[in-house]
């Protein structure tokens, strides 16, 4: 038998039409014509979509298994995601919710974090305790006063500070400048105080603008960049990956929420097979309407086993606040990054005091016994 | 002033809850931060989204329009959609309908389809009727058996053979051999019969391999292509239209109908700005669920005048069958190009005649005097 990919949708049907429709999708998503008019045994029986399984879940939704020949999406994740999603994310009363890929296909294409949760952890030297992040922003600043804000934070005591995502190069603040500018800004608060906060400049543009953005921040000595995957393509974005083995990658979700496919399989799985060392997603009860459970799926997938690839790091953001860390390490416990911006941002003059109060508190959580000691497997 | 890009939202709200709402979107797709924490007059002026407008349109949904500083999604493709809509396509309860961009920023960015319908009309002599397309499928066949078929459909009349967007380059049928064996077959009919149909071959993967797949195009001879904008990234296909001038473009919605991006502005502005000659889109009465309105919307956005920008051919598609020629011609007019697939193969042994009866149609339907004579404007 050759190898299959099992696609799993949530499908809004009433019982009666379910058959039918769960057979068009198998037929949409991968022949995509009459199987009256295919000839070939080998293509009726390898190729053309199975329905495996249809589960009612009540309220007139069904969960539709439907096994794909991994041949149709060979080692290219954009084709996996067009064989998963290409033209059935055209029909409203359907939604991705999982895929189960072979390991055969996995072990083929080895692929996945190059560090990852615990990659970082050994390069950082971070180790039980959830890590800290924030962002740099307003976009529409100069790179000098970007670096003055990084400089602040980085006296606070933070981890990362991720470029806020409408940040790319623009003419009021070019990439290369502005990475030159906030790298050298947190070197000299390194000189002074022992403390290094990571610099995660956004990515943009084509896949060769990004190729170009990238050797900048490697020659300013930065280690970390952040991509949106949706936005540059998932196939460009493994690239990426592929090429920078030293580079630890941060996902951010833009255009992401939009597909109708389910974040946990999205960030969790796809981004993380790409190569997401961290995912970036919205997090409960902020100014996104993710749900707990939706955001503890994400966490679990990120970090949980996935063919033999490193965990990437949940960071759940948007809208968070100092005052929710404990709640927030409650959830998610000692493998996650808080990232916090705009409320350290709000605290204007205060912000460098604001800044250690968030890192304090991570610090002095009271983590579960032998939480946050991942060994990397490397 | 600065020239902004004006941004049309519809929102799900109620009255009294709309206008903290779309204050709210405007912040999000511009600062993402507290206003109170913006030091700066110059961001809280220029860069900071603004309301422009709201107007109930009943039902508990609103149209809202926000003015965005043209200056931060500057002149990259990804970058814009990512200001239109990055995180706004996280939250639920908005779709992005409409995009205006400042004339001065479509002039300083002087990109739109290469060929679109005029040039199309231009170099294949064909005018005063509708354009006749096909696809090759079903995915899984080896080379020589697409070939076969290509060539069958090319006796038939048909002016252009697409690939099937599932199609990529398999282990059973890599790009450079498939599309050899495809163009010899169709220049084989061409001297034996006069009739060149042009083969449309879908072009995946990353940025760097689509670049490799178009030189193997043209090396066997072909002058068209089909990308899924959405899959490859916005940014890289206009990259790829900019490299390859003497090209035509098909884009196929592969992924595209899932953003909640409104499909007239995605595929009649958005895909063709970045260089598309034709944009394929589901037909209404077919297998997906597009409103004759909707298909209405995008045919005359993507024909319409647009900032200089020559029209793309509307190519509505899906479940589309030989008996509804006549209803199209009548919906759509001459500047269209009618898609039929599956029911063709569905002919089987009388493919070849089914194709010529799809091709007669279309040549002998009485269109509107002076319709399909577009002069282009090179």
């Amino acid at each position: 038998m050759p190898s299959r990919i099992t696609a799993i949708y949530h499908v809004r049907s009433d019982a009666r039409a379910i058959k039918a429709r769960a057979q068009a999708i198998a037929v949409e998503q991968s022949v995509e014509m009459p199987l009256s008019a295919i000839e070939d045994r080998q293509i009726l029986d390898e190729i053309v979509g199975k329905v495996e399984d249809i589960s009612d879940l009540g309220g007139g939704v069904f969960a539709v298994r439907i096994g794909l020949a991994a041949a149709t999406a060979g080692n290219d994740p954009g084709q996996l995601i067009n064989m998963l999603f290409g033209n059935t994310s055209l029909q409203d009363d359907v939604t991705l919710y999982d895929a189960e890929v072979p390991g055969e296909m996995m072990v083929r294409d080895r692929t996945g974090p190059h560090a990852g949760l615990a990659g970082t952890r050994y390069r950082t030297g971070i180790k039980r305790r959830a890590f800290t992040c924030t962002a740099l922003k307003p976009q529409g600043l100069p790179p000098e006063k970007l670096a003055e804000l990084a400089a602040r934070f980085a006296r606070g005591g933070i981890d990362f500070i991720k470029d806020d995502h409408g940040i790319a190069s623009q003419s009021y603040s070019p990439f290369e400048t502005r990475v030159k500018a906030v790298a050298d800004a947190l070197r000299k608060v390194e000189a002074e105080t022992g403390h290094l906060a990571r610099y995660v400049p956004s990515v943009t543009g084509t896949a060769r603008a990004a190729l170009t953005y990238i050797l900048e921040a490697r020659t300013a000595g930065l280690r970390h960049v952040m991509v949106q995957p949706m936005i540059l393509g998932l196939s460009n974005f493994r690239d990426l990956v592929d090429r920078f083995t030293s580079l630890t990658f941060f996902a951010h979700p833009a255009l992401a929420g939009a597909s109708r496919i389910d974040p946990a399989l999205l960030f969790g799985k796809i981004f993380r097979t790409c190569g997401a060392d961290a995912v970036i997603f919205p997090n409960y009860g902020g100014r996104f309407g993710y749900s707990p459970e939706t955001c503890r799926r994400i966490a679990e997938t990120a970090l949980g086993s996935w063919h033999g690839r490193e965990a990437a790091i949940p960071v759940p953001a948007g809208g968070m606040t100092t005052n929710r860390v404990a709640e927030m390490l409650d959830f998610y416990g000692a493998d996650v990054m808080l990232l916090i911006g705009g409320a350290l941002l709000d605290a204007r003059d205060r912000l460098t005091e604001e800044t250690a109060a968030f890192v304090r508190q991570v610090k002095d959580y009271r983590y579960a016994e032998g939480a946050g000691q991942t060994a990397w497997s490397i």
